[in-house]
């Protein structure tokens, strides 16, 4: 039985904010409040969710219609926010006091599908995502899609998305079919990104085949801390692989506050030192944490909270730190709250929430 | 190619420290300048390591005398440190400022021996330990080993070890052949530990293969990023098995400032209310977070860095962190004078490095 007074807010009513929010056909009420003073920059959040009716339907074929944690949100209350580009995401958008949203295709994206189908579905997506932009320049940016299953077709789609769309990223939803980035066959994606000089952010999805066991599989944790353990391992794959020696000016992002690195980064090289001390090798020019340092950048997606954002602008400085919100999956108008009750100076709100993103994303 | 200059403490000067602390047979000199001046309080580390010969014999012979992380240090230079339960530890204590150590048996213990062995081994390894804090009662304090291949032995030799031999609490270097202590058949060894009122140390080794697969195999990595998801995983399968629902009283102690779970378990709580609203189901009474803050204590070992501590403190309150060092695998005077340098209240100082450890220990 699921207690209902537990101290802080209750279980059951943040249940149900969600399925309210995803129904209600304007902006819920309490957003409304959201905003009670002029800011003196703007609210630029960075991993803001869509989708496309033909993507959805791809992903419930392929899911067999049937949801799990793997297929993203195929059914529910969240479908009809992910679906809409149109006014009344900006409505919410105002209510919440968001100024602009940096868009990308809600994960899993195309990466569940056969690689024809992921490949023309991604174009789509870029299209459909450069129409929103170019319909609201001031309000949407876009991070392009791509099919990690075709390395030299994601390199050539890149290209397009960012050269002659106007999209200003890319984004992964990190393993493909349990197989990560590191891998070199997937080095041509690399090549595109560093040339191109635009940022690859790594969203997350549940732990692939091999990385995650059924000791991970802990229902109610999967997002909490699955997600996390899936996508900082798929980070540090990457700086492990030795892609920054070869590709030094390269530029990661990472959400939910660099899913748990900056509390461990110091730790990380201690014991990388250590490590390699009992078993020498490797061919890393430089400890794990320099790479973190000057190829990452961190967003505040679902961990807009004072402790792990003070230590992480302690570790990172707070010219690596962005505002996110992950909407839908995340209330904008709560997490808008939640960082401004952190405390912090106004210039490092300035730069988290402006500054930063439109300069790490050119807008 | 390792770049030997790589801005801060160049690579090979710190495994070079590791031997030469290991080889030395006094003290090293730096660590005689390790205490400025008489502090106010105790320092009592709580997550230090020693072994047997005995001990040690059986984990070569089980690893077939071939060194991997799996199999802990069964050769190098932290094997004469690990032995030494004699002057020689009380001379380096001495020389760090240390006033007192909470001994274990190291990682993996006698986890990875033959039952009726194990059961034995871990016999042994407590009353030897029992015997060393006897001969210094006021340098060491002990936690008792066990088996916990055979939970029904392990409660009984935990009762043997906290009533009649006076140790202080018992360690478990978490999975034992892939298998976590959810697992409904080590039930006896938490009701033990609750009527015994005793904390349980889960402390780290290398993620079991129903958890770590062939993505989180990464050289170098596996100490700073591996152990930290096998043993935060550990941590919070216990919670979803709603072992504290059945036990309230028990008393868990994770190292390593609680591998990361302080830093996400806003996040944590937040999503596994999103996560029960997706996929109904679970009986857990509250909220993860809430078992956390009140069945949970965490450690400084290897973590003595000030944003971690900054951020656990204020997530979790002062009084549920400890102080320790994870001797002889981090060098005591560094570890020292790494947590002196953290900004702290003199009171906040005298909390985690002596009264939090002297009450949840009982010292």
């Amino acid at each position: 039985m699921i207690n209902m007074n537990i101290g802080r807010r209750p279980f059951l009513q943040s249940a149900a904010a969600v399925v309210a929010s995803g129904l209600a056909a304007t902006a819920a009420a309490d957003e409304r409040t959201a905003r009670t003073q002029p800011r003196g920059y703007r609210l630029i959040p960075c991993e803001e969710a869509f989708t496309l009716p033909e993507i959805l339907a791809e992903a419930r074929r392929v899911a067999n219609n049937i949801p799990s944690m793997s297929s993203g949100p195929i059914v529910g209350p969240l479908v009809p926010l992910l679906l809409d580009l149109g006014a009344d995401r900006l409505a919410r958008m105002d209510a919440a006091g968001i100024d602009m949203q940096v868009l990308s295709l809600g994960s899993p994206g195309v990466q569940n599908f056969d690689t024809a189908t992921a490949i023309s579905l991604a174009r789509l997506a870029n299209d459909r995502l450069a129409e929103t932009v170019r319909a609201h320049p001031g309000r949407y940016a876009g991070l392009a899609t791509f099919a990690p299953q075709d390395p030299a077709a994601a390199a050539k789609e890149l290209e397009r998305a960012v050269q002659q769309l106007g999209l200003k990223g890319a984004l992964v939803n990190s393993h493909t079919d349990s197989v990560y980035l590191d891998e070199p066959r997937y080095r041509p994606i690399f090549e595109a990104l560093q040339a191109l000089d635009v940022p690859l952010y790594i969203h997350p999805r549940e732990p692939g085949r091999t990385l995650g066991g059924p000791a991970l599989a802990l229902p109610g944790f999967t997002i909490g801390w699955g997600y996390g353990v899936e996508t900082g391992t798929h980070a540090l794959r990457l700086i492990a692989s030795g892609l920054f020696d070869e590709f030094p000016r390269l530029k990661i992002v990472l959400g939910h506050m660099g899913e748990t690195i900056p509390f461990v980064l110091q730790r990380i090289d201690d014991r990388y030192r250590f490590e390699r001390s009992l078993f020498p090798g490797g061919s890393l020019k430089r400890l794990p944490g320099d790479y973190f340092r000057e190829n990452f950048w961190v967003t505040t997606s679902g961990m807009n909270f004072a402790a792990p954002l003070h230590a992480t602008i302690a570790t990172l400085g707070i010219e690596r730190v962005l505002f996110a919100i992950d909407y839908p999956f995340e209330d904008q108008a709560i997490a808008v709250r939640s960082f401004d009750s952190i405390p912090l100076s106004d210039d490092a709100r300035r730069r988290i929430c402006d500054t930063n993103v439109a300069q790490l994303f050119k807008l």
